[in-house]
C-alpha cells in the first residue's frame, strides 16, 4: 500500500464506510513490518478525527450473559441513534459477531445493524499485543464515526487491567448468585468497576440478584471509588426482559456528565496515552532484545539459573541488557 | 572496593555480622555504576546462602498502627527465637528505626533487639528503583540468617504490588472503623491481603474492632483468595494489649505450612524470580533509552503530541526506539 492508497482508506474510512474500517483494523493487527508502516501512517493521518466517542469497558462473569447485554443496551441506544463499536480484548476470547464468528445466537440483532459494528479479538497474540492493537482499533472506530465503544472482555484474566487502561468508564456485569458463584470473578475485577450490574434479574432469579446487588453494594462501601467523585451505582437489569437497561444508559450518562464537567475524562485519556507510549516503548525495546539471535540465546540457561535461585535477577538482567546495548 | 573486599563483606555478611548487613544493603542501594558492579558481585556470591526466610509483606491504612504492630509481633517471634529483619518500600515512607532516624517511639524495643534487624526506605528514588533495592536488601538479610522478613509498605500507593510481588504472604492491617473511615486504603490492597487483621481491638475500640471484621469476612466471600487453596483468615489483635498476636504467629505459620506441603511457595519465588528479571531488563532498558541524549531531546515533544491527540502513542513510541537501536 503506498501513500495514495493509505490516503485513500483514511478517506473512506472517515466517511464512516464500514468495509473500509473493517480493512484498517486488519492493517493495524497485521505484523509484518511493511503493513506496520502503513498503520502508522494510517494512524497519523485520522488521529484527528478521534477522541468523540464514550469509551466502555465491559467485563463479566462467565455466564453473566455478556453478549445479550451487549445487544440489550445496544438496541436501546442505537433506537437514540447513537452509533455502537463493540471491540474484544480477550485473546482467548472470540465474542460475539454472528455472521463473522457463524455463532448466530449472539448479538444476532447488533451485527446486521448498519449503525453497529462488532469486531472479535485479533488471534494467536499475546494479550498485550492484543490489548496494543485493540487501543488502535478503537481509534479507527473514532475516526469511523462511532460514538459509542464497548470494549468486551471475559473477566478471568489479566486483561481487565488493559481495557481499564483504554477506556473512560468499566462496567462490570454479574450473574445473580452470590458467594461460591461469584469467586470465578478475579479479585482485582471488583476494584476497577465504576458500574456493577446484576444481570438476569428476571422470572426465578429476580429475588436472587437483587439479594446480590445488596450484597455488593454493601461490600462496596468498604472499598475506595475507581474513580474519583463517582460513587459505584450497584443494579440488577434482565437483558432478556430490557428490564433495567435504560437505567444503565443513565448513569452512563451520569457518569460522562460529572467527569466531563470537570474535564476528569480529557485528564484520563491524556495520562492513558502516555503511559501507552510507554508501554509500547517498554514492549519495543523488549522485542528488540529478544530478536536479537545472539541475545536469545542466553535466555533458558540465565531464565533457569534465576528461578532455581543460583543467579540473582539484577546480574541475569544486565548480562542480557549489556550485551544488546553493546552491539 | 576490590574483589576481595566483596569477598570479606560477603563473609562477614553470612556470618550474621549486623554491621556488614548495613554496608552491604547500602551497597546495593547506590547508584553509582562502580558500586552497582560491587553490589552484583556480592549478590552473586552470598546467593546460596538466601531463601531461607518466611518473606512477608505489610501494609495497612494510616493509623492502624503498624509500628506497634511490627512490635508486638516482633516481640512475640524474638522470644520464640527467630531472626526479625524489618524492610521499607515507600519511598515516601521513613519507618521505623528508633534510633536510625530519631524516631524513638517507633519500635524502639524492636531496634535495640541483637536479633532483630530494621532498615529505612532508600531515599530520593522511584518506587521501582525502591522495589528493586528493597528485593536485594532481602536477599541480603537472608544470606544474614534472619529467617522472619517484614517488608512494609504504607498502604496508600502503587507499592503493595510491589511488595505482593517480592513477599510469601502479605498482611493488612486495618483500623477498627468501617465505611469511610476504611476508604483510606487503595481497593486494590484488599484483593492482594492473605490475611487481614483489624488492629487496636482494646478499650473502647474492641466492638468496634470485632463489627469491622465482621464486615470484612462479608465482603471478601464475594471475592476470590489472592492465594489458591487459602481461605484468608480475618482477626482481631490489640498490639498494645498483646491479644491476638499469637493468633496473627500461628496464622503465619499455618499459610506455610499449608503453601509448603505443596510447594506452592518455591513455585512463587522462582516466578516472582523470573517476573523481577524481566522486570529489571524492562527498567535497564528503558534507563538507557532515556539516557541518550539525542533520544531524551526528543522526549518532551513527542509526549506533548501524545497528550493532546495529535500523534498516535505508537508512532511515538518507534520513533524514539529506532531512534535508539538504530545507533
Amino acid at each position: 500500500m503506498n501513500d495514495a492508497a493509505t490516503e485513500s482508506l483514511a478517506n473512506s474510512l472517515t466517511t464512516g464506510d464500514r468495509r473500509a474500517l473493517a480493512r484498517a483494523i486488519t492493517l493495524v493487527e497485521s505484523t509484518r513490518p511493511v503493513d506496520r508502516q502503513q498503520a502508522d501512517a494510517l494512524l497519523e493521518r485520522v488521529m484527528p478525527k478521534t477522541g468523540g466517542a464514550r469509551r466502555l469497558g465491559l467485563s463479566g462473569s462467565p455466564g453473566a450473559g455478556k453478549s445479550t447485554f451487549i445487544e440489550a443496551l445496544g438496541s436501546h441506544l442505537l433506537d437514540r441513534d447513537r452509533k455502537l463499536a463493540v471491540l474484544a480484548v480477550d485473546p482467548s476470547s472470540k465474542i460475539s459477531g454472528g455472521s463473522i464468528l457463524g455463532d448466530k445466537t449472539r448479538m444476532e440483532s447488533l451485527s446486521r445493524h448498519p449503525r453497529a459494528f462488532i469486531r472479535p479479538s485479533p488471534a494467536g497474540t499475546s494479550l498485550g499485543g492484543v490489548a496494543r492493537r485493540t487501543r488502535e482499533a478503537l481509534l479507527l472506530c473514532e475516526a469511523a464515526g462511532f460514538d459509542t465503544i464497548i470494549v468486551e472482555t471475559v473477566g478471568v484474566g489479566q486483561s481487565e487491567t488493559a481495557v481499564s487502561a483504554m477506556t473512560d468508564m468499566f462496567l462490570l456485569l454479574l450473574a445473580p448468585a452470590g458467594g461460591d458463584e461469584l469467586q470465578g470473578i478475579k479479585r482485582g475485577i471488583v476494584e476497577l468497576a465504576d458500574m456493577i450490574l446484576v444481570n438476569k434479574a428476571d422470572g426465578d432469579m429476580a429475588t436472587e440478584a437483587t439479594h446480590a446487588a445488596n450484597e455488593y453494594r454493601a461490600a462496596l462501601r468498604l472499598l475506595r471509588p475507581a474513580t474519583a467523585n463517582w460513587t459505584v451505582p450497584v443494579s440488577t437489569c434482565s437483558s432478556i426482559e430490557g428490564t433495567g437497561i435504560s437505567d444503565v444508559w443513565e448513569n452512563i450518562e451520569k457518569f460522562f456528565r460529572v467527569l466531563g464537567d470537570e474535564n476528569a475524562i480529557a485528564l484520563r485519556r491524556a495520562a492513558q496515552a502516555i503511559d501507552w507510549m510507554w508501554t509500547e516503548v517498554d514492549a519495543m525495546l523488549g522485542a528488540a532484545l529478544r530478536a536479537d539471535p545472539d541475545i536469545a540465546a542466553k535466555i533458558p540457561d540465565l531464565e533457569s539459573q534465576v528461578r532455581s535461585g543460583d543467579l540473582p535477577a539484577t546480574v541475569a538482567a544486565r548480562t542480557l541488557v549489556s550485551g544488546f546495548i553493546r552491539k
